[in-house]
């Protein structure tokens, strides 16, 4: 298994001891099949952020159609002493039953929104917990990320090419969410691949060193790609690349690339010298550990596209989004724990967003073993999308989570898309 | 495929689009087989730290021995405009036939040392660069970051249960990073069945709230895994929870776990506590957010083990390493981009670590085209790991690398050890 060319582990593995103890606890004492609800939320969003992006619920629920056991697996946990023989029996017939609702992709979530419910039977459930929390707290984490740099960016495209800055498959969940966000392209091709996205690549500095100089490297991507390609014109020198860029690709090139300096004085050389070339209407890509304030500091330098790395696929300082699965509900009474730094509230959640007659959103109201009495404007958060285990709804397509996500950004408040630190800009009221 | 059990994209894919477009261009023009030398090494560590642990060269020969193309995959990169016919046939083929040298999983590397080197032709070598980085970034990121988190523990042992925090395929390989560095077990089931990596569990909250009352709870999770259990005691009120373990268990107790409030504080009205109950050798295990800074702030607190999670995935801080993968030598002349900041030494390195007659580091030297002047005490830094893309050594098992880690920290100069902000311990000198 380890050299075949595909890798990954089981969904099943992709799990914390502590559940399948839990399971088995459960199954010996009768409370395995007690009806529960859990409920994914953040208690807080990462430090001075405004909003939240949920992401990765499409990813979720494909792995969670995957979460059943093979005889290898149920044999390791046995063998292993996680499970004992009755539980090891249960899991070979495992499969979820019960019921999932959810926010959208592309949706915006705050502290205390419930994005995600759970219901069903305690062990069925308890063994979800991980696998819910890894795909929903990276992805989200990058789409968090990867939304505030292309409002930085203020309509001009960000290509994803953060690959090799993060475990490699990460890296294609990461293009995923990146584009979700609203990026318009990434260099993964496994991305492309699994999704669809756009892919798209220049050339690196090794493919000018491998040349006896740059015109030569110039010529030779151009033979093979035509002019309707990006040259990188900083291997050596950026005035002298931009010439040879020129001379081999004709003033009907595409785009250039700078990779390093001082892109806001860069830039500005750069387009001048193109139009004095006639090249008035290549490109100009600049990439080199982008963040959303870098993108932001380049607003009136003229740039026609960004390449976005490091910062991205790392979640820009907030590399994962710290949602929590809690029980909130056990056989329709609501439960919580009472340590004072963790109080959450406890029975299922209700949430709908509450708006102006603008459109301008106002609140998120969040009931508790109810719904919140309803008001005109009001839009529900929630959707099922698994019923008795099995799918109920189409789920929408990147290309609807990445309109769902334009739309919400711009009916919050102005002072959400400030790049600044900040309170969440919508409060969830809990009634 | 998307709904198997086991997910995972082809390593082939797991690559930047402008590889594919390079190796077209160079197989098009007559330089894809020039014999090329690549390195990786970081420019930098992460701000303020004072050593890297080099981590993910096991992974990585296991992705490298699987990066070969299946149909399906040239049809798509042929399909998706990626490459030609030419380079389509020529990827149908491909198998690397290079060499690679390398640190050894375990070592420590500075800024400019020359972690792996990969030689070859230039269209076999580029095709791998992202997914080296990807491993080596990731892993070495986790790996830096778990060997602070082990310093600042005095040999206490710490469990890696950061799995929810991080995509759930990161997880397994942070599992195995976390371990390398020194911690002693994970929760992660998956890391615990591919690597043989000791997992362990405790109960969570839920599990206390699923029953009527705390003593129900107890008192199942003893029956199910009798007093060698840990106890959670945080979920409504530590003092009665300490009461309610010990009644459900005895004396014997194996463990307890606290997972919220002043950890400084409630360790020691913990162990007073367990102490007047008789339960002396009942173990304390505190978990909530910790990394290097906390667990070291613990130092006098009667804790016996930490529980680490989201630091410890997401690198405490630094959650990529950074490393680069540059060109360094084509047909045995040495190549070097020339733009300013980001100037590099060209051709092939050749690394050794010189020590005191005491053993203490004094400084790593490294040559280009040629090999240090030996000294007494030099240790040659790099081994032939693959040889005409064949394996040519069995590699160091996990075990050996915790131990060769502790070693390399045991020989650095002390300051190497210190969690405040400083530059890299150990000298690279260039020759």
């Amino acid at each position: 298994m380890l050299n075949s060319a595909r890798q990954g582990h089981a969904s099943v593995l992709l799990t914390d001891h502590y559940e399948y103890t839990m399971a088995a606890a459960s199954l010996a004492d009768g409370t395995a099949d007690r009806r529960c609800v859990f409920e994914v939320f953040a208690r807080r969003l990462p430090s001075g952020r405004r909003y939240g992006v949920v992401a990765g619920i499409g990813r979720l629920l494909e792995r969670l159609h995957g979460f059943c056991f093979e005889q290898d697996d149920v044999d390791y946990l046995r063998d292993a002493g996680v499970v004992d023989e009755r539980t090891a029996d249960w899991l070979a017939d495992y499969r979820f039953t019960g019921d999932i609702d959810c926010y959208a992709e592309g949706d915006l979530y705050f502290p205390g929104s419930p994005i995600l419910t759970v219901s069903g039977t305690f062990a069925e459930c308890v063994l979800l917990e991980t696998l819910i929390l890894s795909i929903l707290n990276h992805d989200s984490a990058i789409a968090s990320a990867a939304a505030r740099m292309v409002t930085a960016a203020r309509g001009r495209p960000i290509i994803e090419m953060g690959s090799r800055r993060t475990h490699e498959e990460s890296a294609v969940a990461a293009a995923r969410a990146a584009y979700l966000a609203g990026f318009a392209s990434t260099s993964n091709l496994a991305a492309g691949r699994a999704y669809g996205i756009p892919t798209s690549g220049t050339a690196a500095h090794a493919f000018t060193l491998l040349h006896a100089d740059e015109p030569a490297a110039f010529a030779s991507q151009v033979a093979m790609l035509g002019h309707e390609t990006t040259l990188l014109v900083d291997t050596y020198d950026i005035s002298q690349g931009i010439r040879n860029a020129i001379d081999a690709a004709g003033p009907g090139l595409r785009a250039i690339r700078i990779d390093s300096g001082d892109l806001y004085v860069m830039t500005q050389q750069s387009r001048d010298q193109l139009n004095s070339l006639g090249a008035n209407d290549t490109a100009i890509v600049v990439s080199g550990d982008l963040d959303e304030y870098s993108i932001a500091a380049l607003a009136a330098a003229p740039v026609d596209m960004y390449g976005a790395g490091t910062a991205v696929v790392t979640g820009s300082g907030a590399p994962t989004a710290n949602l929590v699965y809690k029980l909130v509900e056990v056989e329709g009474r609501p439960v919580v724990k009472r340590s004072e730094n963790k109080a959450t509230v406890g029975g299922r959640k209700t949430a709908v967003r509450r708006h102006k007659p603008t459109g301008t959103v106002v609140e998120e109201v969040v009931a508790s073993q109810g719904t919140p009495d309803p008001m005109p404007g009001d839009r529900a958060l929630q959707t099922r999308v698994v019923e008795a285990g099995e799918p109920v709804a189409d789920l929408p397509s990147l290309t609807d989570s990445r309109s769902l996500l334009r739309e919400q950004l711009i009916a919050i408040p102005w002072e959400g898309l400030k790049l600044s630190p900040g309170d969440p800009t919508v409060p969830v009221i809990m009634r």
